[in-house]
């Protein structure tokens, strides 16, 4: 009792303004007025993030293509279909203007005298219905719902269609998917489609299981197809150990 | 130096982790952990901006309609013009799908068959060319340049389109501007208009002044035109008076 009614300072001990749990003078973190201005800071920031959700709110479009991938009542003006070609399904709407503005080879492909902007339609080959589905509707909301397939899929569209903002979102997700059993498939599937961030973070993991490596099916597949490649990961390998030896030598 | 050589807590000072400064227990904020947890969130939120930065350039439209005001070249697949008829003023183009979108009294008319529909020209009265022009940026990129002109023109045109984030947005504008010599226009303003944030603001700054209310040109007019809402204005201030009176009572 005595030591409670004591100043704080003289048994070391100080209240927190955050948590309310007491703390040694070692366990010290901010001063009162660091405190005030990093919550300041933190209600500005969120304040920003509202008027920034709300901005979006605003921008973003209706899509012909709901996120359920059922038709939408949304059809406006559509003045152009996009057709997966591999199957028999029905033509995807949308507006000229929304593919012009999203992607380089959209705005080529409809500002010119080609076959696309004359007939208001665009084939395109080597995808399924949900995925086109999935990449319109993205172009519209900046949204899309991923799974490693989708977000494979959708990040072969957005290459080929150059999607900028679509091919980095595909390219987080598969990032923070990568595991020991697929590293080296996503390493290779990411220096093919050029996933700078992916190829590192699956190369990383490639390097980390490197006494599993040779025996998987993917591994003997890949040295069929690409040898350069599985040179590229020798040598990347290679370098990490000579580094870390080196490294090493100086602490001894 | 002996007291420097000390252990912090002994002489009843630590150094603050954010600025570096030594501070008394008594100026203590917070604990380490919770100091570290702060800056987490701070990255979180930083982080989660630049995130929804990245959406809204990838969801803006480059409008029809630059910043400047010059004609832009991005004009492509255009179906509508809209037009001031006020002046002799060239049309302004802009796409119906993005009218619709975003409002929907454009989205009524335009999905009708009413006039403006089948000739695809919106005729738009009381308005400016350089406003019209503002309006249409905004419904593109969500971002008008606004003096207390141009928020107050774009404000009346928000509200005829019912473009809820565009009202918003300029009745913010114009609420950081009231001061005394223009509270008592600005509230009979936000009164029409029905502007709430804006009459809050406006009627609190017109209280403060009350010594100068009379005295406006601006006041005699009002009583003119809208002697209810003087009316308003009398009954809010006596209201404010008696519970003002009735706090100060408490506290004798």
């Amino acid at each position: 009792m005595a030591q409670r009614s004591q100043p704080v300072t003289s048994v070391g001990k100080m209240r927190c303004i955050s948590c309310r749990d007491e703390y040694l003078a070692s366990d010290a973190g901010t001063c009162k007025e660091c405190y005030e201005e990093a919550s300041e800071t933190e209600e500005e920031l969120k304040r920003e993030i509202e008027d920034l959700k709300s901005k979006i709110s605003f921008l973003t479009w209706l899509s012909p293509v709901d996120d359920h991938h059922r038709p939408s009542s949304v059809l406006s003006f559509t003045d152009v279909v996009l057709v997966a070609t591999d199957d028999q399904s029905p033509p995807v709407p949308a507006h000229k203007a929304i593919l012009v503005s999203r992607s380089p080879v959209f705005k080529a492909m409809l500002e010119s005298e080609m076959e696309e902007s004359r007939s208001g339609t665009i084939k395109i080959s080597d995808v399924s219905y949900n995925v086109l589905r999935s990449f319109v509707h993205y172009l519209y909301t900046a949204e899309a719902t991923l799974d490693e397939n989708m977000a494979l899929d959708l990040l072969v569209l957005a290459e080929r269609y150059q999607v900028k903002h679509l091919k980095a979102y595909c390219e987080q997700f598969m990032t923070s998917k990568v595991n020991g059993e697929n590293a080296l498939i996503s390493f290779a599937f990411a220096n093919q489609h050029n996933a700078k961030h992916l190829m590192e973070a699956s190369l990383s993991m490639v390097m980390d299981n490197m006494d599993k490596l040779t025996k998987q099916d993917e591994y003997k597949e890949l040295v069929e197809k690409d040898p350069r490649l599985v040179v590229g990961i020798y040598e990347a390998y290679l370098s990490k150990q000579v580094n870390t030896a080196a490294v090493a030598t100086e602490y001894l």
